[in-house]
């Protein structure tokens, strides 16, 4: 165990820990990197003039997409949001239902559900994972369902409970067994929100194939970017089918006539976009390599520094990185706001993790379990430079 | 008056008259095309890794945009829709209200008024402008409507008729001052659907400047594209507030700190889709210029052909001619199929206008006048190429 000791300059020794790394340049969070076809697929996008909701490079992203992740079917659509809002309709998800999601996420996990118009259930995080403590869940759905015709109602509010949504917290696949187990027990559809998690695997497997359909970002901040965008991910032809349907307006396939037999949406993603994506997938190995490889670097730097510890991918998975992250011991929390103060200022970009959403005054009569270690986390958690290019000594 | 007669070679004459103009190679209903700047821009973004949510280019888009309407503020989003529903919100339309808008438009107008959870209420079209039918809606309001403390109520659904949506139909300019006018005796919030008719204006002023709040589009089909794309356009400095704030997922300004104020969407135009849309706005007096000279060539090539007429953008009215269109009259009206069946086997493009809203099932319970001339003219209307590069002897 490191010694402990409440140095007054802790945040001080913070900022030399990053700076060993990141250098005494400005470093910002996540800043997308294009090494690769980029120019070359935008180009011809628009000399193709399909610059729009269809297009070859859409179509060759669907299947590039789909066999990176190891699903049959991946939708583009616009961004992370709607993909997540697409995926929870066709998970089955109703107005009035409740849905689990860790209190410990980004806000449009919240309101994708507000979408549908269920009600966010919030649930606890833990350490290992940073993601839904599953033993806690079980125990709290243990004590509020009841089971009525193979459905979990919440005794408390008399609603459904339809579905469970981990978040996998800045690339680190939450614990899918225990996930998968308790949707099982409590016939909860599981739906992963895998937008943060490109190119993640938990024992073996990429995040995103687990959920009966799950939703990726791939905005400006992430691994990698089409500008905006996201994807739905399923294995299951008949959502699949339905995923790009309700996402096209609903329109029913015709050379010329317009017949819309649902509510649909204009989630689709342009061919402009995609272009941007396929050059971006191409290089998720190499980017991936490299933020692996700052992790490493960061390791080295703030080994020796008593009171906070670099968050590592946890056991059997394979984690992105995607933003790497400091968690402060208990007994240096209070430095947090200094530290956040004091690395901003000298131009090194750091967040704390979200506000708890269960705080947030639009979900604050959402049900909840008891958050203890949510909130502990989010007190702790700081996320620093994680830029693929900011790792040295690879290409 | 035209001579008319029931020739059995109408559709081959329909044929003739738009190979006149189009040539004898496949022609589509509309594609975008890249003239301008837009690889130097495209480059620039990509070069300066601002590929997402900002941006130097969406910031210049919201600028020339606004300056180009003559309305204070433009919001750029991921399109036409999205706009919609957040120009609707901001107008206070609360789920359970109506809506009024035409059962002659795209889906997309409907179906942002049900994200809002209200209810589209459908109203007749005319012959003169292709949009609302001012006179007959006006006398249908007075038989069904209630004011109560100011609002006006449906005195069959008892529901407040909260707003009403004209939509610009193919570019042409509905008729602004019976709608304002309506607007003002009933109430009723003006919300323009002006995702056509970009670079169309009545009486001197753009259509999208007239509504409290407008909606217009950038898709790949319209006059220009951004890709996917819309815009939220209004001159009420708090209203553009709220739509930059409720499209950027409803954060408050803070350097790392993550709070939400409402239920926020994800909705912003990506910097590298402003790119493009600020070269194609660059671009837009020209195109317009050559949409019309095609207006000019379509009109001799239809003009002694009797059955049929080519639509005139109404009086006082500039129009964009997105989509050129041809009207049959009534005693030819039987030939519909055929013609779009005859074209179409020629790869020329054609289209009908839209199956009328009301005839959808997902809207078949939704209130409605009664919706003779919308009918009439759904059954008459033909648009046919109108890509602005199809017109000869313009730059």
């Amino acid at each position: 165990m490191k010694e402990i000791k409440t140095d007054s300059d802790f945040p001080g020794q913070v900022v030399s820990a990053i700076r060993k790394v990141v250098g005494t340049k400005p470093a910002v969070l996540h800043e997308p990197s294009f090494e690769g076809k980029e120019w070359a697929y935008l180009k011809e996008c628009l000399d193709s003039t399909y610059v729009s909701s269809v297009g070859k490079f859409v179509d060759k992203f669907e299947t590039s997409l789909a066999e990176y992740v190891g699903v049959k079917y991946a939708i583009p659509v616009v961004n992370g949001t709607a993909a997540l809002h697409i995926a929870l309709k066709l998970a089955g998800v109703k107005p009035g239902d409740e849905v689990l999601i860790p209190a410990l996420t980004f806000v449009a996990t919240a309101n994708a559900v507000a979408y549908c118009g269920a009600i966010p259930h919030f649930v606890d995080s833990e350490e290992i994972t940073l993601g839904i403590d599953v033993k806690k869940l079980r125990d709290y759905l243990i004590s509020i369902t009841d089971m009525r015709s193979g459905i979990s109602i919440n005794n408390k509010t008399g609603r459904v409970i339809r579905a469970i949504v981990p978040m996998h917290t800045f690339g680190h696949p939450s614990d899918l067994d225990g996930l998968l187990s308790i949707s099982k027990d409590f016939n909860l559809v599981l739906v992963e929100d895998a937008a943060e998690s490109l190119g993640s695997s938990y024992k073996g497997r990429h995040t995103g194939s687990f959920g009966l359909i799950s939703a990726t970002s791939f905005n400006g901040n992430k691994t990698i970017t089409t500008g905006g965008g996201g994807a739905i991910l399923t294995n299951d032809e008949i959502l699949a089918k339905q995923a790009k349907h309700l996402t096209t307006t609903a329109k029913r396939p015709h050379l010329w006539e317009y017949d819309h037999d649902e509510i649909g949406y204009n989630y689709r993603m342009p061919n402009i976009n995609a272009a941007l994506g396929c050059a971006q997938l191409e290089q998720l190995p190499q980017k991936l390599s490299q933020k692996r490889e700052l992790y490493f670097q960061y390791f080295k730097a703030f080994d020796s520094l008593p009171g906070i510890k670099l968050f590592q991918e946890p056991a059997n998975c394979e984690s992105n990185y995607w933003l790497h992250t400091v968690v402060l011991e208990e007994t240096h929390a209070q430095y947090l706001k200094t530290i956040l103060e004091q690395t901003n200022r000298f131009g090194i970009s750091t967040r704390p993790s979200w506000k708890l959403l269960s705080e947030l005054t639009i979900y604050q009569n959402s049900p909840r379990m008891s958050l203890i270690g949510a909130t502990s986390l989010s007190n702790r958690i700081i996320n620093i430079p994680s830029s693929s290019r900011l790792s040295r000594g690879t290409k």
